[in-house]
């Protein structure tokens, strides 16, 4: 128990460095975990194990019999209906965006709700096309289609939807590279690959997402303003697509750009009106359902098609298609792009999935997500979808309207269901730019997200940085390249944040235990002769440099010159005194030769190691004081430092490189007898040091302590305690003391005659 | 001054929060040099400046006037004559590496010399051809000049010197990636891009250049065995190599592969007897030189070309060649190549200069080596020669025969001069076998550097790691793309290592100032309510789940669950207290009705983040103590905490997803009242959670405190304070008492009449 004493921090206790309070609190035998046993853990088997995971891997087991009929099921209908009519029509409108005919959108909408159904732990999230994974879709379609394709006009094959050849072929890519997808989520997901969302911060998928809608609305441009475009690969094909839409701006169909502008403000506005009266409302206006009616009735009624030669959904075949089996030469050819598929694609669905998981508290599992995708694709690819994931605004659609479980999704499915095999003739007079300007409708919030920049600038310079950066990679780089850009640029600046510590000198403020920077305060006092060193931030191969040069900044000289300069000196004196040319006077030295020039030269030959070594004065019959006056000649520079305390209180890991780089200059700095202590450390970083055979007998385990005050308080009784012994023993000695050390720089060490001498 | 007594540590001093401390103590208004600043030093004109950089570009102009004639001349000029024939026998043997023929190895020897004599900052390194830089060149010399070539005859492109029209295309080739990869680094150079070789860890080094040994030893095995094996390409191109060795093996020339067999084990054998004998030679023995003389004699007066049929120098034009323009059309096909080359030629040259820059003592400037070797390589180039950086061992024989200074280069360059111009001839009759095994009599050492593996594991994993790594990317993937990988995967280790922190629970030991970790030590501390978080590294995106997670096992429950099941909870009493059906009676409470089943639906209705909203019971008349017993059928689970220190020491930085999530779960703890307290950070972190909008009116910038101690002191207080003015509240108060708080979990709270009720 501890008593507080008033509003007073009252503490007693002896000065302990690590190893004293090592002696005196007996440390537990703890088995701490290796890597085998966490192998064993992973590898182990029991009944319930297997039991948990049967039922990871088929989450639809845990719920669905905790499925309250009575309560939840009515929202999950209405919400599924909703969903489903949104999924029709985000659907036709993605499926341009992946170059194929409309009608494979709903396919696409249609298959993966049945998978995630059964396989899927998120209970909110709307699975289907997604804008951006469509996009690169579509591109990979242009690429490979075009290059094999029979025919020469391959610029508008998105268009072309005559040539059926090019069509089957279309179709053909586009499913083969969602089959690759999901078959590379599966494998991932199968690997427990799904622990990597963690790589994604939220400035990242701010600028991520922020980029894709921009990719997203360059991409409808085409179909607004009804120009053919081509589709082109990245890295660039923002800019390749911008140059040309403008090249031929001229062409513009203008009854297209016109409805289109027309429905786009209408969502804004009914958008705006939702958003603001979202209390008040009891379910949002379904304004894309009500614009896609009255523009179809329209479209059908003024027969836009052939009077101002609009483009529209066309042809929507009922029923579905038979299954298709993948081609493998595909396979070889986007294997890259399917690998960016399918990480961006997960991504986005887990990024979307965690923020329902957090608003309702269940949780999700990366793992699963990714198995759950990955089948959902390979089943959607199989029956000529393409590649899903989940829409932001479908899924907000999904959660806003009360869905509770994926029964909902299901509920969408039987909407699309209908839709397809029955009524979807009913959409044939829909323009196409009526479906690209309901997709941009849904784009405000997301680049509404370029305000980040300036926040983010304000709060952390880092994480700007990190905005910036992705948007420039995911814009100019494309989205899959771009996301490995980002993810590599944002772990660089974890290293950046780390490689440049603002090192620190500290010193004791207010007398008692409490040390901070000496630049922050007045009346600081700094105990002579001490410096206190602080390094907020891990130490490693890319700041063991910056540390040791802040180090010997902070002390204010090289520990390895001082070295170097006194072995020097010392074998001047050795060779003096060999000589006999060195007298000891009471006043200091004198040297009778002016023999040192020669000297000179013989110590540059000498190999420069030597001078690196510790000072061996044991041959010598005299001490030396290297702050005090040297023989004539002989210059050493001195240093009033004679005890270092390193605070590693934030030092959470040393590597290999820089434990050898941080022995090195301890270990100068203990031949240049400064005393180096290390405090703040936990036990683990110690034994870690010794476990590297980081001690020797010059750099010893007895330089840790506990806190800054417990090395300021063993240095301060040390020095104390050793000029208190020095003068004991100079009265005692006193009788045999001949000359009086004043400025003389030696002093005789003690010989086998019992008689300490000193000059 | 603070005054030690005996061994002991006495502190007395007020308990103090940050902000106490504070304003006890005034931080001095400190100008923290901004982005600006430092840009503006940087930008500054003086004269001082100019000329400092003009001596930066130009060393010699520094250290040639402090020559030392008499001393360092005789050195320098043994130093040189040695260094120069191992320099005109390597420069033959890498040529075949880099696939043109020998001669041009001595002009890729004799150029590079000259200009690092002038703009050279190490002293000791004796710059040009270097066998791994020599096979990347040869590399992209097989691939552009077999691709472009005008002959079909490609596989065997460096055997067939015939075909003078390929060759002609392999000079070609090779300078123009010579002259790209100076450039690359004379921009970098220029750029100040120096500083990138902090990234290079010692591990990373060791792997690299065991890899590159290793590849230099497959890469000989053509020439030792006289066959015929083609460039490959990286990546995977060792494999193909050693595929295309092995399955020719039957073709072997006996004569070479036995010739150079023996050179071998004799070079072994004396480079054993230099080693061992190291001290008592006065040289080391030139067993290279003395192999070539013999080499060479025996191969002429045998006649070994025609009557083996083994593979000669070779024609040996005296003299030099004129300049060549390089071809840009190649400079198109080679800049990622070339770009791996200048990267890799300069990490090589820099860490081999920073070994004897360390162990002599002399600054060496990254970015003053990069456009030193980016010029020697442009000048190299246009002569002709190929690219280099340094060769290791020829560096070491400068150093050791005790070369002083770059006039040592300038020596050997003149023993290249004479080889070059007069007495090349002498070498065609030796054997290219020869050439190969003196190659690989000096990879020994790098390969040795296998044991390091062993050594890593032991001291770092990590460390470990990044060596294995490396290694297998710089085999698989080739040196230049391997070098990428490895330092990518490097920097990703960084991030490891931070991102699984061993987070604990302490508590204090001693009963004094002291917390370590609870499960460590037997006989520890913890005050009731309270517990110590400790995190001991950087907080970011990648590792704030995991804090989480930790932070709730820790303490046992999740802040968020308990929060929304005590505003469930409320929700239920306050309507029973609406409805009347609520008694307050001595004991707790009775419940009237039964209708708190109804309620539940309702309950799931509402929407859930009402329920993360902190509890107000302002309009009710009665306190509530979570963990009494409440009214029947409502549960919340009792928790005992009522304080949380976190200690962030170690945690360095937060960035904005951290604070974010940080700021989540604080906020979660407050709003089920616990304390929070955060102790150990520094004042620039608190500044920047407040420049981040960190703190509001739940979470206050009052929870920092300077230690774990204050914080702990603190809280007993608090606590001690709280029960004693309850106490004695409630002794004041007593006459209004009429019922006994005993189990009852309701209180009722002050209301207007001066009345306090308890029930």
């Amino acid at each position: 128990m501890i008593e507080p004493i008033g509003n007073q921090y009252v503490v007693a206790r002896p000065v302990y460095s690590a190893n004293a309070f090592g002696e005196e609190h007996k440390k537990k035998l703890r088995h701490h975990k290796t890597l085998l046993d966490h192998l064993k853990v992973c590898c182990s088997c029991s009944t319930q194990k297997a039991k948990r995971i049967a039922l990871s891997l088929l989450p639809i087991a845990s719920w669905l019999p905790a499925y309250k009929v009575k309560e939840w099921l009515l929202s999950d209908i209405v919400s599924g209906i909703s969903t489903g009519l949104v999924a029709v029509l985000q659907g036709l409108a993605f499926a341009l965006l992946a170059n194929v005919p409309p009608r494979y959108g709903l396919y696409a909408a249609f298959f993966p709700l049945l998978i995630y159904f059964f396989l899927g732990t998120s209970r909110h999230i709307s699975v289907g096309p997604f804008p951006v994974l469509s996009m690169m879709v579509g591109a990979v379609v242009a690429r490979v289609a075009s290059e094999d394709s029979v025919s020469v006009d391959t610029s508008n094959s998105s268009l072309s939807s005559n040539d059926s050849l090019l069509e089957e072929r279309q179709i053909m890519v586009a499913t083969t590279v969602t089959v690759l997808t999901g078959l590379i989520q599966l494998v991932l997901g199968v690997l427990r690959f799904g622990f990597v969302v963690v790589y994604l911060s939220e400035s990242l998928i701010s600028a991520f997402t922020t980029a894709a809608a921009v990719h997203v609305l360059v991409s409808q441009l085409k179909f607004m303003l009804q120009l053919t475009v081509p589709s082109f690969t990245d890295p660039f094909s923002i800019f390749k697509v911008l140059q040309s839409v403008f090249s031929q701006i001229e062409k513009t169909n203008i009854a297209d750009l016109v409805t289109s502008l027309i429905i786009l403000f209408i969502v804004f506005v009914f958008k705006e009106i939702n958003q603001r009266y979202k209390t008040k409302l009891p379910v949002p206006i379904p304004i894309e359902l009500i614009m896609t009616v009255i523009a179809t009735g329209v479209s059908y009624g003024f027969d836009f098609e052939h009077r101002f030669n609009v483009s529209v959904v066309g042809e929507m075949r009922s029923g579905f298609e038979p299954p298709t089996t993948p081609d493998m030469q595909i396979f070889q050819d986007t294997i890259g792009d399917c690998f960016s598929i399918a990480i961006v694609g997960f991504s986005v669905a887990f990024s979307v999935a965690s923020v329902y998981s957090l608003k309702y508290d269940y949780p999700l599992d990366g793992s699963q997500e990714l198995i759950a995708l990955g089948l959902c694709n390979i089943f959607t690819g199989s029956f000529r979808g393409f590649a899903g994931s989940t829409a932001l605004s479908r899924s907000g659609v999904q959660e806003s309207t009360g869905g509770k479980t994926q029964v909902a999704g299901l509920l969408s499915a039987v909407i699309l269901l209908i839709v397809v095999v029955a009524i979807g003739f009913l959409l044939e007079p829909l323009q196409r730019s009526v479906l690209a300007a309901l997709a941009l409708g849904n784009l405000k919030g997301m680049l509404m997200q370029f305000a980040e920049v300036g926040r983010l600038w304000r709060k952390d310079k880092y994480d700007c940085l990190i905005w910036i950066m992705t948007f420039i990679f995911a814009i100019v780089l494309g989205l899959g390249l771009g996301l490995a850009a980002s993810v590599g640029f944002q772990l660089l600046t974890i290293v950046f944040r780390t490689q440049f510590p603002k090192c620190s000198t500290l010193a004791n403020i207010g007398r008692s235990n409490i040390y901070k920077n000496k630049k922050d305060y007045s009346d600081m006092y700094e105990p002579e002769g001490v410096k206190i060193f602080r390094c907020p931030s891990p130490i490693y191969f890319a700041n063991i440099n910056f540390f040791k040069q802040k180090l010997i900044d902070a002390v204010g000289f090289s520990p390895l010159r001082i070295l170097r300069k006194r072995n020097k000196a010392l074998k001047k004196i050795r060779k003096l005194q060999k000589q006999g040319l060195l007298q000891v006077t009471p006043k200091g030295f004198i040297c009778t030769a002016d023999g040192l020039k020669d000297s000179d030269e013989e110590l540059d030959n000498n190999h420069i190691e030597e001078l690196d070594q510790p000072i061996n004065t044991a041959d010598l019959p005299f001490q030396i004081d290297w702050n005090a006056d040297l023989p004539l000649n002989i210059a050493v520079p001195r240093i009033s430092l004679h005890s270092l305390i390193l605070d590693f209180s934030a030092v959470s890991f040393l590597d290999v490189s820089s434990m050898r780089g941080l022995k090195t200059i301890l270990q100068e700095f203990v031949r240049i007898q400064v005393d180096v202590y290390i405090v703040g450390t936990d036990d683990d970083f110690i034994e870690k040091l010794a476990r590297c055979e980081f001690f020797d007998n010059e750099v010893k385990d007895s330089i840790f302590f506990l806190t800054i005050h417990d090395a300021v308080l063993h240095i301060l009784m040390k020095k104390d305690y050793s000029t208190s012994k020095s003068y004991s023993s100079q009265e005692k000695e006193m009788k045999f003391d001949f000359t009086i050390n004043t400025n003389g720089g030696l002093r005789y060490r003690e010989c086998q005659v019992p008689v300490e001498t000193k000059f």
